[in-house]
């Protein structure tokens, strides 16, 4: 088949709500996962079981997997730093979670609070105790196109924890840009080398955050190797609580329309993925910073039009 | 050479500051034209020299070019929609101009008033008068990547009209995503057409809008398929009038990062050019769409760190 289709994993409940500084109330969390869920988004990282008081915009975790509306079809994922946070993940009643660590060891310590190697160790015991218990797991590494402490990481780094983390029953192991260091031709160096030392490509996803603008370009060189799993946030919300005003993660509906446009089919209905761009900016009350939802909405309005 | 030196050619005070709703002074563009000069920026599409009360916000456009700082090197380009603005660029002193028309139809009439046909036939006057005074001409192919009015635009048509123009005596063909409907595959295809007609790569520049967010994408389209100019506006400023909020060209910072990290020299000092987005920002009064300028913001205050 020339064009596979292709999966998004939208992050936008976890990932994006957890750098806004706005606190999003449980019933509009649901609203927004209602409307993802409506637009045909299948996978949804939803929140994360880290200890409550550290990130206060995902302190309802539970109660918000409690009340989520099981559709056919629709997997909920967690985020677990931690076998305490596999345990209430699962006690809350999810079985898909995702896990962290950072292919660089700065990041790693400051994120984390411990060697790359205690957390290797970790989640090693983490992973399989999911994977016992029926869950399937994402591995997030973090860090993989650049470390904003310690620069270029090297790829030998990413490649020995990418096949660590599938040995160890990682369904996905996702490759993740951190603060958006990346560029095109490193997606298809570091793509390669990983599946060259033997995780599958359809074992590989890609979480590119837009920092400085790649996040669409490194999401199209993934296409390219053929990766078929990319993360999206809608209307890529997010950005990095200490760098204002920058972008999150490539925005989920921006990812959409390129994808289509490619001959790409995602499952997701473009139109509605807008709409709920639209939603959530105003839920926060403020502008995001992807592009579709935008055009979407003028185009509601009047017809587009330009000079040149 | 594996990574060719790439030209940016730099259109914020045309292109960008038409579609900006703020009238900016005359002594605002010399400062971003002097900032632009000092960061690198060799070629600059000053202003246009369509009848002043089209775009009141370029109607300064003579007493701007009078007022040019002349540096060694610094190629300063106006745009002329006919033969009677391109009297008024050579009077004013310039040497190099911009000629543009659509390759849809239907957008062609709607921004020039006139058919295809008598626009190519106006145009090849222009040129060839122009090329008689000395001056160099760079000719924008409008819509080239899918018209507003019409949709998609058959590829014969662009090919068409780009061997006019460059037959005409355009030193530049300027394949153009006028409302950013392009994809990266759509690049190589045009661009392989194009050259395969009888246009040198040499010969072809990209302009893209960054509408759909993809602009950075089709750049290294662009790249991959061998192209070496491409036109960029700081901070992606300008946006479309009749899309609120949209983003408009390529910010050309934003290009510049990308393209020095995949190792291609562009001759402009990234900082130095982040500054200039900063600048045209406040000169602004609001956010532009670019990614750089903010992040450069951020790194000035703050170290910066984000948690996956």
């Amino acid at each position: 088949m020339k064009n596979p289709p292709i999966q998004i994993h939208e992050v936008s409940p976890r990932d994006g709500l957890q750098n806004e500084q706005t606190i999003v109330s449980t019933q509009t969390k649901l609203a927004l996962i209602a409307r993802l869920v409506a637009a045909g988004v299948r996978d949804i990282e939803v929140t994360s079981f880290v200890r409550p008081s550290w990130i206060p915009q995902l302190s309802d975790a539970s109660e918000l997997v409690a009340r989520l509306p099981q559709v056919e079809g629709v997997r909920y994922w967690g985020l677990v730093p931690n076998r305490v946070g596999l345990e209430r993940a699962l006690s809350a009643g999810l079985d898909a979670v995702a896990t962290f660590l950072s292919a660089s060891e700065t990041h790693n310590r400051k994120n984390l609070n411990r060697t790359q190697r205690e957390s290797l160790h970790a989640l090693r015991g983490v992973i399989g105790e999911a994977v016992d218990s029926g869950a399937i797991v994402r591995a997030y590494i973090s860090t993989v196109f650049g470390c904003p402490y310690e620069g270029p990481v090297a790829i030998e780094q990413t490649v020995r924890i990418a096949c660590a983390l599938y040995e160890a029953g990682a369904k996905t192991v996702v490759l993740s840009d951190t603060v958006g260091l990346g560029h095109p031709d490193q997606v298809g160096e570091i793509v390669a080398a990983v599946c060259d030392n033997g995780v599958p490509l359809e074992a590989i996803a890609l979480h590119m955050h837009d920092t400085r603008g790649t996040a669409v370009a490194n999401v199209v060189a993934g296409l390219k190797v053929g990766v078929t799993t990319f993360d999206g946030a809608i209307a890529g919300v997010g950005g990095c609580p200490y760098a204002p005003g920058a972008a999150g993660n490539a925005a989920t509906e921006d990812l959409v329309q390129v994808l289509h446009a490619m001959g790409h089919p995602t499952g997701i209905d473009l139109d509605a993925a807008c709409e709920v761009g639209g939603f959530l900016a105003d839920a926060l009350g403020r502008e995001l910073p992807g592009r579709m939802h935008g055009v979407h909405q003028a185009h509601q309005d009047r017809q587009e039009s330009c000079s040149a």
